[in-house]
């Protein structure tokens, strides 16, 4: 295949153009990558001046957020582009795990949320027996133990933190020990949803969680939260109580810190709050893209992984009905394909789409 | 004792003035506390206006520069006032361990180092094994393995990154590799001076030194550099070769960067330079404070150390026959006691003193 790149498309994720020459591309103007290429991959989507550019029978990678627009899927679908999303992957389907855009960037964004932690925090995350005395390890608390959480623990747990994880999904426990932390569960235990997600707990049950993980954050020094259940706004973990009755020095980092609202009270994405007790909470904003070179690479590796699912023998080759592409695929010759948005659309479910119960699995908690 | 603390002088180091209170300390203003206190301890030299306010008898213990404001020594001694300064302590006897500042706020800038490092680099630490393939661990090199360097290494490898360290002392070997490091050394490896400092290279010795560098620095990814010459500007290690041959992405943390220079070639203190090749290179100033609390706690230790060693049945008792006290007191009784201090000022020895060959051991290069 031959391999043309946007000039300056790695620059800011320390990949030069002349790297992507050694390494046999063709560096090109932006319209040029546009017009001349069979398969585009992007990280987001580009806008509807860019996807209008494109022609029949091209094919888009990327995370372009297909369910919230509905619009642009069914102008693509019109302009005959064969647009896949990573947001529709079936991530339960072993083989399409290097696919994973959503799991590979959550993992860096959680390394990053435990760097950030220590960074912020002012006091040493490990022990340190000094001549001088010692200096107690920092207590580090992550609740929602997703890849994202699961990442944070380990690194937490690398630089030497008393870590402990806290979910909802029973399922937790057996990950959040093998990486030596401590598992906390409230007497909300039952909050497994489908796909492997959380799902939404009743208001009664928000509160009494509320309430007993306000004892587990008082004892904690770094708070980082990843909760998220698909299709609502994150729920609410760490209350304005909870933030006024910890420690001077505790720092929030909040990963579904969103327009929205967070896990976190007062969490604003990209944004620091201080109250007026010194505690931080850090409203994170697209951590991934914060260590962007790791997380470029890894993204690369899963849309190279789809680009070897759909070319054999250098011709594009769609087979829908294959589990994960019947997914993937949210158009395809002029068609919308991916069973849920075609509910979305209030499309009729294809012939060969799978039924609606399982469709409902592809999403699965994540940063 | 009674302890009093200066009102608000806790706060940005996250310890309250409640919290003083609540562990048997009383709240007062600077005068007050100036004005009223046996002992005084400081962080750095208050200035002069706060040390004329000083009265005969007292006490004041900290990081006051005395080898540099003799003329402030001059009328302390004048005043009667009683000065123990942490850079005269003889560091290398080890009862003088418990009150070393200099060594305790190296261990907590090194950490520091560290983490700006994993923080700053765009790329994973440890290396990681995912479904979308493998990412390599960071290689970190750390030039100078003082005590500063020591923690660098020890942290970056918590971290997962390859870690390797290089100093001219051939006795940093066993320390370094006791830490899973691995010790670097050129041709000129038999830089070891008094008091288990570096010595100053020759011309000659240091271009050497910088050229066979410069082979390790381009096969790394993080780069910290410690290393300091007592009285001497810090040797340069960073060409700007180096910088010019360094990968894209790579980081620089020069903890010796001073207005005299650094380490790296174009450091300045508390700036990061990022050059058109994307190398950028981080200009560390006073580290420690920026791990404020533990900082602080280490510090307050030391003083706490020197406050037991100078005061027995609630008196103080000055036995200015101790090794340890006629070093680290730089004026009591109207007299300048510290004999590197006396030889600066140009004044005679005193009839108690140790020969000048043996007071040259008391500096030890640290950050």
């Amino acid at each position: 295949m031959e391999v043309l790149i946007e000039a300056g498309a790695g620059t800011d994720s320390y990949y030069s153009d002349e790297a992507y020459v050694n390494a046999g591309a063709k560096i090109v103007d932006r319209e040029t990558a546009i017009k001349q290429a069979n398969i585009i991959a992007m990280v987001q989507n580009p806008g509807e001046e860019t996807l209008a550019q494109l022609h029949a029978q091209q094919v888009i990678i990327g995370l372009l957020n297909p369910l919230v627009v509905t619009d642009e899927m069914s102008k693509l679908a019109q302009q005959n582009v064969s647009v896949l999303s990573f947001e529709l992957l079936p991530r339960t389907i072993s083989r399409a795990q290097t696919m994973d855009v959503l799991s590979s960037q959550a993992s860096v964004a959680g390394y990053k949320a435990a760097l950030i932690g220590s960074n912020t925090y002012p006091k040493y995350f490990p022990m340190m027996i000094t001549a001088a005395g010692t200096v107690k390890p920092a207590k580090v608390l992550v609740l929602g133990t997703g890849v994202a959480g699961l990442q944070a623990i380990g690194t937490a747990k690398r630089l030497g933190a008393v870590v402990s994880g806290y979910d909802v999904r029973p399922a937790s426990r057996g990950e959040v020990e093998s990486l030596g932390a401590t598992f906390l569960t409230t007497s909300v235990d039952n909050g497994a949803g489908a796909g492997g997600y959380a799902r939404e707990l009743t208001a009664e049950e928000q509160q009494k969680q509320q309430e007993e993980l306000a004892g587990f954050i008082a004892q904690n020094d770094v708070v980082i939260t990843t909760a998220q259940v698909p299709g609502h706004k994150p729920p609410l973990l760490v209350t304005k109580t909870s933030i006024q009755a910890a420690k001077p020095a505790t720092v929030f980092i909040d990963l579904a810190a969103s327009e929205l609202g967070g896990n976190v009270a007062g969490s604003k994405p990209f944004e620091t709050v201080t109250t007026d007790q010194q505690v931080m909470i850090i409203g994170a904003g697209d951590l991934a893209s914060r260590v962007p070179n790791s997380a470029s690479q890894l993204f690369a590796k899963n849309v190279q992984a789809i680009i070897n699912y759909i070319v054999s023998e250098d011709q594009l080759n769609f087979d829908l009905t294959d589990d994960v592409l019947k997914e993937l695929v949210a158009t395809h010759d002029g068609e919308i394909i991916n069973p849920r948005l075609r509910k979305t659309m209030g499309l009729e479910t294809l012939v060969a789409a799978v039924p609606p119960t399982e469709t409902d699995n592809v999403a699965k908690e994540e940063n």
